[in-house]
C-alpha cells in the first residue's frame, strides 16, 4: 500500500491523465519539495524556503578550470565510461580514505550516479522485489518513500523521537522488523529534522541489519554539515556491515553544486556489478562535464566547504531567533545538522493547506510536513540555505500574514 | 519472463551477487553494448567498434560559450526547474516546428531528461505494469529490452524482414498484438540495422495503437542522419496519434554531445505530469550546465550538423566497401541511417563467443547481434562512427584475424 500522501499540485488543478497508466506511478506523487517548488515559480515575488538549494556558487576554480576542460579536452563532450570517469572514482577513493580511514577499490566498488537522487533509486531499485519492507525514519526524506514506491516495496515507518530532538528510539526500529523487512535506507543527519544518529545508534542498527539480513541504504548528502563541533560519524565505519551496504553520496550539497547532478556509491564488487544494470538502464552515466567538475571539487574546492558551514551555522542562528519570535505558530527542535529546520504548527491548521495558504497569501514557500510520513503531520519544513535577507524578508512576510490571520479570526 | 541473453562481462569472469538482489534485476544483463566497451577498456590498443560515440567535437561555440555561462551565470552550478530549464523548453518547441511544422506548449508538454536513455526508461516506467506485453522490433535496442524488464513488462519481439533490408512486416506486426499489449518501442532509424520506417508503417502503426489503445514510445536519437536524401517522417507529424504518444529525443549525436548526457520528450500535458514523478524520482533534473550547452547547441549547432552527416556518409561508403572485401565471413544490408550495420555471420559463429573471440584476438570490439533480439542471432553490430583511419585499421586486424583462423582450420 502507498503513503497515502496529497499531492500539492493536485490540489492546485494539474491535470494527471489516469488511463493507461501504470498502478506504481497512479500511487506516486511528485515529491512535495519540486512540487511547493513548481507552485511558487508561478507567483511572483515569492521566497522560496522549500527546495534545499545552497545560495553560494560553485568553487571558482572549479568553474574557471571546467572551461579549461571544455576547450582543451577532446574527451570532455562523450560518453564517460559507465561506472564513472576513472580520474574522479580515483578521487573519491582518497576522500574516503581521508575522511573515513577506508580503503576502498576505486575500479570495482565506486559507481558514479547522476547524483544521489539515481544512486538511491538505483539502490532500491537492485534489492527491493515488490512488497518487501523498507524501513525508512518518520519523519524521513519524501523522495526515498517515492523510490521505495517506484520498486512497488513497502516504506514501513519508524517514528522519531521529537521530543527528545527527533532521535532514534531503538526499540521502535526493532518493533518494525519484520520477515519481509529487505532494507533500511537511512539519511543521516536527516533530512528534514537534522537530528544525527550516534554510533551507538549505527551500531545497534548494523547488529540488527547483519542478525536479520537486510541491506542497509545510506544517503548523505549533508555528512559534512554538523553543527556545534559535534561529529559525524558514518556506518562505512563499520567494516563487519560493509558487504551489506550500499553507501550513496552527492557532490550538490557540500560543493554548492546540486545543478551538476554528481553523485556515487560505495557498496562491494559484486553488488556495483548488479546496479551497473540499472544504472545503464536509467541514465547510461552521469554527465561528463559535470564529472571532471567533481572531480575538480575534490582535489581544490574543500577551503569553501569550511565557509559554507560557518555561513550556514549563522542562518541556522537566524531562522532560530525568526521562530522564537512566533511561540504561538511555530515550535521546534534545533537542528544538529543539514540545512533544514522542521516545525511544529501549533494552531490546528492542516499542514498541505496551511503550506499552500502561506504560499498564496504570504508568498513565502516551505514543504507541508506529511510529504515526510504520518510523523510528519502538521509540521512544515524551512530550509535556511538561503541568505540571511532572504531568511529576514521571509519571516517579515509570515510575522505579518500570521498577525492578519488572528485578527481576522478574532473579529 | 525476461529474453535468455548472454552477459559478455559474466562470460569474462564478473562476479555478480544473487543473495538479497531483486528478481527484476538479476534476470537483467547490462547492455551489451556497454559490456563490450568495458571489457575492450581492459583491453591495451583495442579498437572500439562498439559503442555509437561520434568522434566529433562538440561543436567549439557550444563549449566556448558555455565556458563563459560557468563563469557569468550565478544559475549555472544550481539545480534547474525538474522538468527542464523554460529557455531550453522554448528552443525545443522552436525545433519542433522548424523541423515537423507542429505547436507544442513548451511548458507542459516538454519534459527535459538525462538523454533519451532516462527518457525511455520513465516513459516505460510511467505506463508499464508488470506483466504488460510491449512491442518491440527485432532487431532492436538492447536497452530497450532492458527498460521493459526493469518494469517487469514482457518485450514482445517483431522480426524485421532482413532479406527486404530489415524493413517492417505489417502482417507480423499485427500478429503479436494481444489484449496485454501496453505500447510499442519505435526508434527510428532503427538502431542497430539503420532501416527506416516509412511514412505508410507508421501511419499503419498509428491506427492499430488507435484501434487497440496501447502506447507509442519513439527513440529517435538518429532523424538527423539519413543518407540518399531519403526523408526521415516522424511520427510526431500523425496528429491524430499525439495523445497516446510520448516522443523521447536526444542531443548526443545529433550534436555530438553524448557527454552532456540532455535528451527529452514530448507528450500530453497530463502524462507529462505522470513522468514527472518518475523524473523527480530517478533524476531529480538533468544537469544544468549540460541544459545551456543544448540550448547553445539548438540555438547555434546547426552547421556542424550538416557537417557531421557529410563525414558519416563517407565513413558508410568505406565500412561497406571493407565488408565487401569479406564475403566469405560478413554479409549486410546497406543502412539508410544510423551510423551502425548490422552484419550477419556466415560461418556457423555463435556471436557472443565470436565477438569475445574477435576482442581478444583481433582486438577489434563490436556488439553481438543476440544482444539486439532473436532475430539478432548470428550477426554482429558495428559502429562507423569512428574516422576513416580508425575503420580501416579495424578491417585490417580482422581480416588478417580471418584469413588466420581459415589456415589454422584448413590444416
Amino acid at each position: 500500500m502507498a503513503y497515502p500522501r496529497q499531492s500539492a499540485l493536485e490540489l492546485s488543478g494539474f491535470k494527471m491523465r489516469q488511463a493507461g497508466i501504470s498502478k506504481r506511478v497512479k500511487k506516486l506523487t511528485v515529491s512535495a519539495i519540486k512540487e511547493m517548488m513548481h507552485l511558487a515559480q508561478g507567483i511572483p515575488g515569492v521566497i522560496s524556503l522549500a527546495q534545499g538549494t545552497p545560495t553560494f556558487l560553485t568553487p571558482h576554480s572549479v568553474r574557471f578550470e571546467l572551461g579549461q576542460e571544455l576547450m582543451n579536452n577532446p574527451q570532455i563532450g562523450k560518453y564517460a565510461p559507465f561506472a564513472g570517469l576513472p580520474v574522479l572514482k580515483s578521487a573519491i577513493a582518497s576522500k574516503l580514505k581521508r575522511q573515513h580511514g577506508i580503503k576502498v577499490n576505486s575500479d570495482t566498488e565506486i559507481l558514479v550516479t547522476v547524483g544521489a537522487m539515481e544512486a538511491v533509486a538505483a539502490a532500491i531499485l537492485t534489492v527491493v522485489d515488490p512488497k518487501d519492507e523498507v524501513l525508512i525514519f518518520s519523519p524521513g526524506f519524501p523522495s526515498h518513500i517515492m523510490q521505495i514506491e517506484l520498486a512497488e516495496g513497502r516504506p514501513i515507518f519508524i517514528p522519531l523521537n521529537e521530543a527528545a530532538g527527533w532521535t532514534l528510539d531503538l526499540a521502535a526500529f526493532k518493533n518494525k522488523i519484520s520477515a519481509r523487512t529487505k532494507a533500511v535506507v537511512i539519511c543521516n543527519p536527516n533530512n528534514p529534522t537534522g537530528s544525527l544518529l550516534t554510533e551507538q545508534d549505527l551500531r545497534s542498527i548494523a547488529v540488527l541489519a547483519k542478525k536479520n539480513g537486510f541491506w542497509i541504504i545510506t544517503d548523505e548528502p549533508y555528512d559534512f554539515l554538523v553543527y556545534d563541533r559535534k561529529a559525524h560519524f558514518s556506518i562505512l565505519q563499520i567494516s563487519e556491515i560493509r558487504n551489506q551496504l550500499i553507501a550513496c553520496y552527492s557532490f550538490s550539497k557540500e560543493y554548492a553544486m546540486s545543478g551538476f547532478r554528481v553523485g556515487y556509491i560505495y557498496a562491494a564488487a559484486d553488488v556495483v556489478n548488479q546496479m551497473l544494470k540499472v544504472h545503464d538502464a536509467l541514465a547510461l552515466a552521469a554527465a561528463t562535464p559535470s564529472q571532471y567538475a567533481a572531480t575538480l571539487a575534490l582535489t581544490h574546492g574543500t577551503r569553501e566547504v569550511s565557509y559554507f558551514v560557518k555561513e550556514f551555522a549563522k542562518r541556522r542562528a537566524l531562522i532560530c531567533r525568526r521562530l522564537d519570535q512566533l511561540p504561538d505558530l511555530f515550535s521546534y527542535q534545533t537542528p544538529a545538522g543539514t540545512y533544514y529546520i522542521f516545525v511544529k504548527i501549533i494552531p490546528p491548521f492542516e499542514d498541505y493547506q496551511f503550506a499552500l495558504d502561506m504560499l498564496k497569501e504570504a508568498k513565502v514557500a516551505a514543504v507541508p510536513g506529511s510529504a515526510f510520513g504520518p510523523t510528519g503531520k502538521r509540521h512544515l519544513r524551512f530550509c535556511f540555505a538561503q541568505t540571511e535577507d532572504v531568511i529576514n524578508e521571509a519571516f517579515n512576510r509570515i510575522e505579518k500574514w500570521w498577525s492578519n490571520k488572528k485578527m481576522s479570526k478574532s473579529k
